[in-house]
C-alpha cells in the first residue's frame, strides 16, 4: 500500500486567497446542474425510490438503462451532491436516496422538481450558451438556439405542444414548491372572485381554493394554452376553477375582486406592464386588488443572488427583467393602484399587494 | 413607499427540510457558470483593472462594446457572486474588481484563469449538453457535440489548431495556479533529467526548471504541438527547456531520471496506462522515478466532488477516468514500479510517485 504524506502550508503553498477556490467552484457550477439533470432524466431517483432496499450500481444501471461504468461515475458525483447516501458492505457499494432526493427528485412526488429540471436541461441551458450574444445584443437569443423568430414572445415560447406542454409543467412543478407561501403572504379572504391571468396550468388556482375556501379562481390565458391545461392539468370536477380563454393584452378582462399576475410582468417592458395593469384597474372592483407574484431584489443590488441571475435568464429568454420592490411599486402606481404593500417569503417568490379604492 | 413585511414562520411555511434549497442551488449552477465566463469573455474584468477609479455600467458596458441593459444585470450577478463590489454616489453605482476577480479573471494577470474558462465555456459547456448519452452509452459524445468521430481521441480534442491552442491554454493556465505546488509534493532535487511526457504548453516544465535548479526538463509530445508550444509558450531563452516530438504509446522514449505524467493517465483506459507506463519503466534509468499528477479520487467514494464531476468530464471528453490513489498504485505496480507515496495538495492535483530499483 503506498504512504501517504499530506502537503503542510510550511511546504510553500501559495497564501489560500491566491487560490481560486470560489471561482473554480463558479466554474463547476454547470457540471453539477447537469449532472443533478441528467440522473433525474434517467429516472435514477425512481428506481431507487420504488426499490425495497439499497441497490448496487450494475442494479440500477440496469434498471435505467445505462452503461455500468457511467452509471458508477454519475451514482459517485451524486453521493458527493449529498442527494444519495451509500454503505459498504462485502466488499460492494450500496445506493439510497436522501430524503431530498426522494421528495424533490422522483417523479412521482407531489413536490417534484424533475418537470422544471427537464425544462432547465433542455431549453434554459442551451439558451444561456448564448448569454454573451444576450448582454451584447442586449435581446433575448431564441434566433441563435433554436432558430425561432421571437417578435411574439409567447409564440416562440409555445413554438411546439409540446414546448408548450413542457412550459406548463415547469410552472406546475413551481408553484408546487413556492405556491402556498404566496398564496398566503397576505390574507386574501375578502376577495371572493379572483382572475389569475396567465394562470397556465392552474397550480397557483388550486393552491388558492385550497387556502381561501369561499373564493372561486377563474384562469385567463390564451386559447391553446387553456384546452392544455383542461386535457393535462385540472380536475373537472373542481367546481371552483374555471377558465376563460384570452390574450390580456387585447381581449377585455373579466370583471373580479383581485387579480394575479404571477411571474406575468417581469416577461415584459415596463411600458408592456404598465398597459396590463391599466387594463386590470379599469376591469377591477373598486375596493379590489391586483397581487404581483416576482422574485424581488433587493433596492440595492446586493442581490439575492438567485434574483440577479434570473434577470440574466429573462434577458436570455424574454422581454422583461426582474425588478425590486420599488419598481413594481411604481408600474401599479403609475396604473393607478395604491396602498401597495410587499411580503418576502424567505423562497424564490415573493409577493405585492396593490389596491383600487373604493 | 410600499410598507414592508417579512413572512414569520408561524404563517405557515413548510418545514425547513420541504424546501429545496441546496437542489435549487444545483439548478442554478450553469447560470453562474455562464455568467462568470460570459464576464470574462467580454473583457469586464480586464477593463475594470485597467480603469484608475471605479467605474459605473454605462462607461463598463461601452468599453466591452455591449448594450446597457445586459452589462448592468451581469454586473448585478457579478456583484451577487462577490467578484465585483460595488459604492453609490449621488444615486449612481460604480463598479470595481475584488481581488480574486483582478488576480484570476483578467487576461494579463500571470494567474488568468480565463484561457481555463474559454474552454470550458465553448467546448465543456457543449459536451455536458450530452452528458445522458454519454453515461447511457458509456463513452465521450464527440460525435453528436461537435460532430467529430473520436476514435483517435487527440485527433477529435486537436480537431483544428484553433482548438488545439485552445486546449494547450487551458493546461496552461491550470499549471500557473496549482502547478508549484504539484512540483514542491515531493523534493524530486536528485532527479537531474526529467522528461515531461505530454508536457503540452510547457507550464509544468517552467515550474520544475524553477523549483529545482539544476534539472533540465524535455517536452515530449505530438509534432504539432511541439511546433505550437515553441510558437506560442516556450521561450528559446530558456536553455535548461528542451522538445521531444513522438507520440509516447509508438515512438521511443527519451532516457531520464524522472518521467512527469501531468493529466495524462486520466484520459485512458486502465490497459492503455499499464501500456504506457511499461514502456516508462523500461526507458528510466534504475533509480529513477514516474511522478502522476492527478486529482485523486477518495477511497470511500464519498468525494472529493470536484474529481467525481471530473471523472464524469471524462467520460464526457475522454477514454479514461480519475481514480484513487490505490487504483494509480496498482497501474504504477503492474508496470514494475515500486515505493509509490502519495501527497494531497488540497488543492486540485495532487500527485503520486512511483521509483524504479536501482
Amino acid at each position: 500500500m503506498a504512504e501517504r504524506q499530506e502537503m503542510g502550508s510550511t511546504k510553500g503553498a501559495p497564501a489560500a486567497d491566491l487560490y481560486p477556490r470560489k471561482i473554480l467552484e463558479y466554474m463547476e457550477g454547470f457540471l453539477i446542474s447537469k449532472t443533478v439533470f441528467t440522473s433525474c432524466e434517467l429516472g435514477v431517483f425512481d428506481v431507487l425510490l420504488g426499490a425495497a432496499r439499497p441497490l448496487s450500481a450494475e442494479e440500477i444501471s440496469q434498471a435505467v438503462g445505462a452503461s455500468l461504468d457511467g452509471t458508477q461515475r454519475l451514482l459517485a458525483a451524486c453521493t458527493g451532491l449529498q442527494l444519495l447516501s451509500t454503505h459498504h458492505e462485502n466488499g460492494q457499494v450500496f445506493y439510497s436516496n436522501t430524503e431530498q432526493a426522494s421528495v424533490f427528485l422522483t417523479r412521482s412526488s407531489p413536490l417534484s422538481l424533475c418537470q422544471s429540471i427537464q425544462y432547465s436541461s433542455r431549453t434554459i441551458y442551451l439558451c444561456w450558451h448564448y448569454l454573451t450574444d444576450a448582454v451584447r445584443d442586449g435581446k433575448n437569443q431564441y434566433e441563435k438556439a433554436f432558430g425561432v423568430n421571437s417578435k411574439d414572445l409567447f409564440q416562440a415560447l409555445y413554438r411546439s405542444d409540446e414546448e408548450m406542454v413542457k412550459f406548463m409543467q415547469l410552472m406546475n412543478s413551481i408553484w408546487n414548491i413556492c405556491g402556498k407561501d404566496v398564496i398566503r403572504a397576505f390574507d386574501l379572504s375578502r376577495f371572493k372572485v379572483i382572475c389569475d391571468l396567465g394562470g397556465c396550468s392552474g397550480a397557483l388556482a388550486k393552491q388558492c381554493t385550497s387556502v381561501y375556501p369561499e373564493c372561486t379562481v377563474t384562469i385567463f390565458d390564451l386559447p391553446k394554452v387553456v384546452r392544455m391545461s383542461q386535457e393535462h392539468f385540472v380536475n373537472e370536477a373542481d367546481q371552483r376553477i374555471s377558465f376563460h380563454e384570452g390574450d390580456f393584452f387585447k381581449d377585455c378582462l373579466p370583471a373580479a375582486d383581485l387579480y394575479i399576475l404571477a411571474r406575468i410582468l417581469h416577461d415584459w417592458t415596463d411600458e408592456r406592464c404598465i398597459e396590463l395593469l391599466c387594463r386590470i384597474y379599469k376591469a377591477c372592483k373598486p375596493g379590489g386588488a391586483v397581487l404581483l407574484v416576482e422574485a424581488l431584489l433587493n433596492e440595492d443590488g446586493s442581490g439575492p443572488l438567485t434574483v440577479q441571475l434570473y434577470s440574466l435568464n429573462m434577458l436570455v429568454q424574454t422581454e422583461g427583467r426582474e425588478r425590486t420592490d420599488a419598481q413594481y411599486t411604481a408600474l401599479l402606481a403609475a396604473a393607478g393602484f395604491s396602498n401597495i404593500q410587499h411580503c418576502l417569503t424567505g423562497k424564490i417568490y415573493d409577493a405585492v399587494l396593490g389596491h383600487k379604492e373604493t
